[in-house]
């Protein structure tokens, strides 16, 4: 993707928040652009030590202020209730022609949060990269993460279209696909896709642990019958996901009010013993897993290639 | 596991549907014992001309009953809605001194369906094979399945101990692990651990498909955020859930009870904006996910190792 590498579309990029995704960024750019300078700052003193000991910045600093000192990129890799502050503290620090973006999985909240501190002269632009797995810190990033994912941009009306444009580049040399939104489109896509699904899983998981009939070792020795799949979701950072949902609550609660009644109308049907309306129903989702695989977001590869313990080793 | 095999526990074994789970069978049954002889049938002439083709039988018979003729394995392997009709149609034809089991998700029914038709001097020993991927027909089978997997033996009170030994001998030849449990209790766990998990699944995956304000295409591209594990879920065989549904009913009426109970509760800390309490609810299910790990039912690869396309080809 990135082989012949154009020139690289920031000279420094700062990183505020060093978890999952900052790493993998910082990964992933250094695999495209070794010459991009990267500074980093994590609130936690023990994320800046690991931080330093796995190498993946040329300086981890002692403060947000220092660390985005002299960018032209600053990227907020915080939990979306925690980016506000954050902008407000980096904002008197912040450059003039730098570009501001976020990795936030809610773009409403974030975008009310962080615009009124953006300064004259710095471009924000929010995203989110849709991509992820269910490890969290310093130690969990990897350059191929944005491989052919997707990565939201939800400009403002009014963005300097020169910012969006070095951020889009940026983007797609680490490999992932760039498209634009409205913010409130991507938090209702965002409800159904990821925000709904990850509660249904957590509660799921939430069920299993306090059914006293079946024991944990049970539900943790027979999980490999769709269970796990929940329980690999259900893994994710609490305090991004507690955010996730106190944000997009609107949306979350809409998605949700559809999925209980949906429900109750496939409980019923096993009630009632309507089979016919079981299959059809069963019929229909399997389409759209056809697509998904068909669209490059997952392999056909049987149960991922997890089948044969041997094979995943 | 098999490298000094032992002795077949069975000369002749019969599989009565060809789906993936029988497919499964007859690769792992070869793998260990070329000297088995494998016969086969499925109702669907398509299933039988493909399993010819594949070959993974020695016969594939026109009928149920020429399959089962000298066997002293015979596996009932079709929908859980369908054993009780093959077992009245095969119950003439068994030999004396044959075992018969089956690979139904639900035993209670299964036994109901099929205990009345085994002839004196056949022993039932019903079996569930905690193993199998969102594919489904005589294609979809290979050797590794059940590797690692659990495989639950649920026979009934009285049922010939030497029966059970050579079913369990079998199992173990194929790589899983077996257990032993009360019928009632395997319906149960397995409704925890598959079913309501399922129709969660289906469901979710149902109201994405519905919903006006996101398209189908938007659902697909951007499905990597948590909603493609459940796509994979709800792209498994149609039959054989609306059979499980209707045939597992009360345990699973009984689950998705607590679910929506337990999801109201979410839903409401949601609403109310308590952080607290999702953060804590949150912060327990990462316990079941690490004790699926450590139980081996899953591996802690990032994303099932799909992080990376390059890395899944």
């Amino acid at each position: 993707m990135s082989g012949e590498a154009e020139a690289a579309p920031f000279r420094h990029v700062a990183l505020i928040g060093l978890g999952l995704i900052a790493s993998s960024m910082a990964h992933a750019i250094r695999a495209t652009w070794p010459e991009v300078r990267i500074t980093g700052y994590a609130r936690s003193a023990e994320t800046r030590e690991t931080a330093r000991e796995v190498g993946f910045c040329n300086a981890v600093t002692e403060s947000a202020p220092e660390a985005v000192a002299g960018a032209d990129l600053i990227v907020l890799a915080v939990p979306v209730g925690a980016m506000g502050g954050v902008a407000a503290e980096i904002a008197p620090h912040l450059a003039p022609g730098a570009v501001l973006t976020d990795v936030g999985s809610v773009k409403q909240a974030v975008i009310e949060a962080v615009a009124p501190h953006v300064p004259e002269g710095v471009a924000f632009v929010p995203g989110h990269p849709l991509a992820g797995t269910e490890h969290s810190g310093p130690r969990s990033g990897f350059a191929t993460l944005f491989q052919n994912r997707w990565w939201l941009l939800t400009p403002p009306e009014g963005t300097d279209p020169e910012a969006v444009a070095r951020l889009t580049a940026l983007v797609r040399g680490m490999g992932a696909n760039v498209e634009t939104m409205e913010p409130a489109h991507h938090d209702l896509v965002l409800a159904v896709t990821s925000h709904t699904p990850h509660l249904i899983a957590y509660t799921m998981v939430g069920v299993a642990d306090h059914l006293r009939r079946v024991t944990d070792e049970e539900v943790i020795k027979y999980s490999a019958a769709g269970f796990r799949d929940f329980t690999r979701i259900a893994a994710s950072d609490p305090t991004m996901w507690r955010d996730v949902f106190l944000t997009n609550r609107e949306a979350t609660l809409d998605i949700l009010g559809r999925f209980t009644e949906e429900l109750f109308v496939l409980q019923r049907a096993i009630r009632m013993g309507d089979g016919q309306q079981l299959h059809d129903y069963f019929t229909r989702t399997r389409a759209i897993r056809r697509g998904i695989i068909e669209a490059g977001q997952d392999t056909a590869a049987p149960d991922f290639g997890r089948g044969a313990p041997d094979q995943r080793r």
